[in-house]
């Protein structure tokens, strides 16, 4: 198909519309390899930095990656779920999820966490969340989660360091019973949680800790938890690459019954 | 301040992370105007090549954005609070979700919908979420939502043609009562949802319904309503602009008090 030169749309935009579309279609598949250059200067007509422009844009929406010398290949999304009810519900209570988890599920993966500690100054964001005055210290846990060796998400946990001073929460390994029963123990029990869920372009930190691609977004989901009488003691950032993961809720709609 | 050309960090990257840092800690802030071509080449003793790549690479990490002739300027994020749960819950169920909400309101906005109704032949993942044969056809209810004459979001609800012909929700206008409630009517009550949010960059359709600048990010929400027995009624795909929202639920924590 040579590309149209009568038409408003300039002639990358064409060839870029095209790929697309096999890619839509189910033509061109996760992890097949596209036409190369030369193939499709030949098959639209054009000059290579015109298929070049096709392709660049098509790198930036996060379909293809580019993997040299061997050329161009549909991006492969194995997205992981994310469910952010499952800190507090560790079974889906609807058959649909149990079903919709299984028919996406990353089984047979490696995973591994990497924990750090430090006390800090905590970003404004999360000292506004917490309700702590200027100057008041805050303890992060620092996460990075890996699936087979590859980066999957960061979570960045933060307590006033007031709490959780000389706590299990300070000691850099996995809690097996959870941060969150540690809290409960120390008097703070949360009742209830507070989601958050930017969306927005990586910055050059998070692109290296991540690994992240061209095109790739990252949704920001902030976790406020607080107790009964309103106190927030947890507030946990995950970075979560828009390519690995898709996040999902599940909703009662009993009121509409009444 | 000249760039150090010591360090491999590209000057272009340098310079971009001082403008970066000074969006962070507010001393420049959304709607400011940034220093011209001239400013930053003569401040940093670069070329202008160099200065160029750096307001790029803001720009398509959506920090700042171009507005010709008259320069850069940092991006104004008037985030909507866009809250699932609002469907069966008008009312925040939090104290604090209420603060949160009025402290990001876009109140005073002048709100507006478009809509139309489509007979279609439905997209495959919307196909598969309602449970329709092949050649079922699906009713669809298109809006395009406005703030002050802003497109903000796209919502595309669909419904079992057979189900829903005939009624109310093939009329190209507000349904007052809501499209839920004319499902109730017809016998189709639903008691829960699913949400998914997968966060991706737009296609060039999106860009255009939704005028997206570079570096915007989209979170696309599908919602699948179910009734009791499980028979899923209703599919909604909403497309929300990063910079234009934040999606926001309020979780219950009990179980962790058992």
């Amino acid at each position: 198909m040579a590309v149209s030169r009568e038409r408003r749309v300039p002639a990358w935009a064409q060839i870029a519309d095209a790929v697309r579309a096999q890619i839509s279609a189910g033509e061109l598949a996760p992890e097949d390899r596209l036409p190369t250059e030369a193939e499709l200067m030949a098959r639209h007509d054009v000059a290579r930095s015109t298929v070049r422009q096709a392709l660049t844009a098509l790198v930036n929406e996060g379909l293809i990656v580019p993997r040299a010398p061997r050329g161009y290949f549909v991006r492969n999304r194995k997205p992981l779920f994310y469910r952010p009810q499952q800190e507090f519900r560790a079974q889906p209570a609807y058959p649909e999820m149990d079903r919709f988890m299984a028919d996406h599920s990353a089984e047979g993966r490696e995973p591994k966490q990497e924990i750090e500690v430090a006390i800090v100054d905590p970003p404004a964001d999360v000292r506004k969340r917490l309700n702590l005055a200027e100057g008041e210290l805050a303890a992060v846990r620092r996460r990075i989660r890996y699936l087979d060796g590859e980066p999957y998400n960061t979570n960045d946990s933060y307590f006033p360091l007031a709490v959780v001073q000389g706590s299990e929460i300070m000691n850099p390994a996995d809690i097996a019973r959870g941060a969150n029963e540690v809290l409960r123990e120390l008097g703070y029990p949360q009742t209830r949680t507070l989601d958050e869920i930017y969306i927005r372009m990586p910055d050059p930190n998070e692109i290296k800790r991540l690994e992240l691609g061209p095109g790739t977004p990252v949704a920001c989901h902030i976790c406020t938890g607080l107790c009964d009488d309103g106190t927030p003691i947890r507030v946990v950032v995950n970075i979560l690459p828009g390519d690995r993961h898709v996040i999902v809720y599940e909703r009662d709609g009993m009121e509409l019954r009444k």
